[in-house]
């Protein structure tokens, strides 16, 4: 798994992004581009986004750029997007994601492909973040399926920490673009300045967590963190500038840009 | 995998049955007595039936009882059971078989358990059993989830044969209950005679067949084909009674009952 | 709508039950039998359960029974049978109530009946019970689809408050075998007590919350309110006995049992 | 219902096509700029498109712009978009067809507006037009609902023969952009020349058509027939310029251009 902790090494760090999310007829996000810039692709299972013809064709086009495959599992929520905060009972989650993952790793293994890393969707990952109870669910599916996974979480987040309680390794995500309370959780988009605009604005955002080693909350407080991964998203006008400013701006700092493997 | 024809060793042949057929709230079949009879049992794999929890703990309970598991992948229809015709692009449905079978693997390997088979369900079976095209896409659907995979198929079915052409080792199927015409297809239930009812009959159809060496239509015609697995219901007054009978009869005649691994 | 508030005329009140909630090949609930008892439906209208022929053919019993019929709406969740607590956009979901009304009310007409009012499942009724904003939600769909339709209600909820702000005709609704909290609220089922069990406790407990004039709490205590209509299960043993003994004894004692029209 | 039939009067024919196939996060077609141009609209009831809140904004806009509201039923498909054959039993289609239309229906009563046509969708309306049986199902649907429904169906097919034989009201509908068979049925998609391109071409194929008062083959037979509506696509890069091309040029030409109640 990435790190970008020590000094003694070059500083590595990744880019994912959520993909895969078109659904039958539909079709969204803009994932060929993407999947030449990103080092890691949190592939939808079919719950929130994704049906199977999807998903083995984002495997295809993932593997031919060398981009690590994830498992991006869902609450079962088709038309909300898997968005809408859902109660599901326990053990009816917990088969839920290990449903997902077994799903997509099956689909990577008959196109010669593994899943590397799993990441909660959406709600799901929202409220893992929050409620330690929860997230114990989604570490022990993962666990159950594969313990060599690595959990993709938010970082300081509850999940992240039942992550690392269940034996999970753990890769700390952060937002390129979304702004952080001092408690690391995420400025709600219905709050001014939720969201960060532009690429370059995005860059300079990442660029002061990775030296800083933290995420900078909005009131400019460092919250102390390693970062594995920095989340770019798939859809937008600005996604793939984003995601190439980025990368082409972290390789020319020095960084190696690489998966979670 | 089982195989019933020659006559220095012990012959053996085995009792299938389709389950894991509860959704939700809803509860289908007699799982529990039946995996305490069986040797290899198809599991729903939530696109006819069945839900992760549903099979994650079917896939358990068949375990416990050593039977063998088997994915039973259906076209996309939970309101109608997998029984309705559908016409699904071949790219389509073969990334949906592979899913399915990925899924429920998945499932049973956190179980410590595998997939040993796959039966296609209800219309897509039959569909398979008839048309070579659509058969060869069921095949090559398992064949890229895992060479190794049986294939349980209708004994002189399109499906067996294109099981075979795909170099996968084929399991022939019969059914207890169910009568022949002299193509080897189903008598349509539509038509008197389709079914054969009570234990009693079935068992003695059960063993003129397997004593003959082929299927026996309606109309008394012996055609010749290895059987290694016959196919009990999992639902109706009779089921688990019919079950019990045939096992019981089997192994008093001298057959090893055994799954298709 | 019935009324049992005044003392000069007879009184009158209703039994309810929750109906329609088989599934294409999955069948639950006691329909047929409990036709015969009732005096208002709540018809699933297929976000939960119910498929659009099980809903023609629950309305087509039920007017053979004349047996009022009702819109049972719920968050669009079949594999968790609407009781998942969920969050959607009020927009979205005071759309997804018209929606579910409308299909059962053209369902009804279809039939020559109509739908006469509408109870939320599950969750949705759970969760509107207690929080106004969504209660509003609730009511609001009912009155842009039709503002002389009953919403039928937990007694003293807060969708009770909503459903008369909005100028609609409120049924308050009383469980024939649920324990009440102080404030109204059902008893949670993870608690002793919560379920009161048997056909002559059922009907003692009714028999006293009529007589009172209100809900008692599991402490004794009288929570003043109109009980227009009595929820009885529609499924388990002890359904039809319960329905038949309420039925039965109702009018032993004086009350005319009429639907919510 | 609007009529070309005659040369004493103003000739009519109306613009119709497909719209609210958006479904949750995923957008699909033109329908703002559309529900400018069109006569009707055949929107999407949620079973291969178009969810509650899709349907309710198609609603509105449609009767902003004074657009006939069409109910545009489907197979259950959402994973398909509604083009896979299936093949259901006659008392689930109708009872399907009955929900769809009852829910559009509903949504538009609650806008203060009403379906004036159905349209069927997809595989349903390719395979009822050339199967009478199917062809009944749907037409005993629509009138089961409400008789005096307006059925749009492909000219001289099996589906409009249905509907008149059910006593419905049957507008014949051409398409702009699709070759014709000499049996009327469109040229299959796999076929050279089955789609005729760009705005120009559809008006001079639509010209001849209303001109020679029947469709066209592509081996230029006149197959007699009124039209009263011509199929627009709501998608694609023409289907805007398309559609006010030829409402312009039918207007300029002395067409009164209207829906079809």
């Amino acid at each position: 798994m990435a790190t970008n902790s020590t000094h003694t090494e070059t500083p590595t760090v990744g880019l994912n992004a959520d993909l895969g999310e078109s659904f039958g007829a539909w079709k969204m996000g803009m994932d060929e581009a993407l999947l030449q810039i990103i080092d890691s692709a949190n592939i939808a299972c079919g719950f929130h986004a994704g049906d199977p013809l999807v998903m083995r064709n984002t495997i295809r086009t993932a593997k031919a750029n060398n981009v690590d495959i994830g498992a991006h599992p869902s609450f079962p929520d088709l038309q909300g997007f898997g968005r809408r905060n859902m109660v599901m009972a326990p053990d009816e989650l917990e088969a839920a994601i290990i449903y997902q993952i077994a799903a997509l790793d099956g689909m990577a293994k008959a196109e010669g492909a593994r899943v590397v890393h799993v990441k909660a969707h959406g709600a799901l990952n929202n409220m893992a973040a929050a409620d330690y109870a929860l997230a114990q669910v989604v570490a022990r599916a993962i666990h159950a399926y594969d313990p060599s996974l690595v959990l993709l979480s938010p970082a300081l987040s509850q999940l992240s920490r039942a992550g690392k309680e269940q034996g999970l390794r753990v890769a700390e995500e952060a937002f390129a673009d979304r702004a952080y309370e001092e408690d690391g959780s995420l400025v709600s988009r219905s709050k001014p300045g939720a969201m960060i605009h532009g690429a370059e604005a995005s860059l300079a955002h990442v660029k002061r967590m990775l030296e800083s080693g933290g995420l900078i909350s909005a009131s400019g407080k460092v919250l102390s963190t390693p970062i594995h991964s920095i989340c770019v998203h798939g859809d937008g006008p600005d996604a793939v500038n984003t995601a190439r400013l980025l990368r082409d701006s972290l390789r020319a700092e020095g960084y190696t840009l690489k998966g979670l493997a």
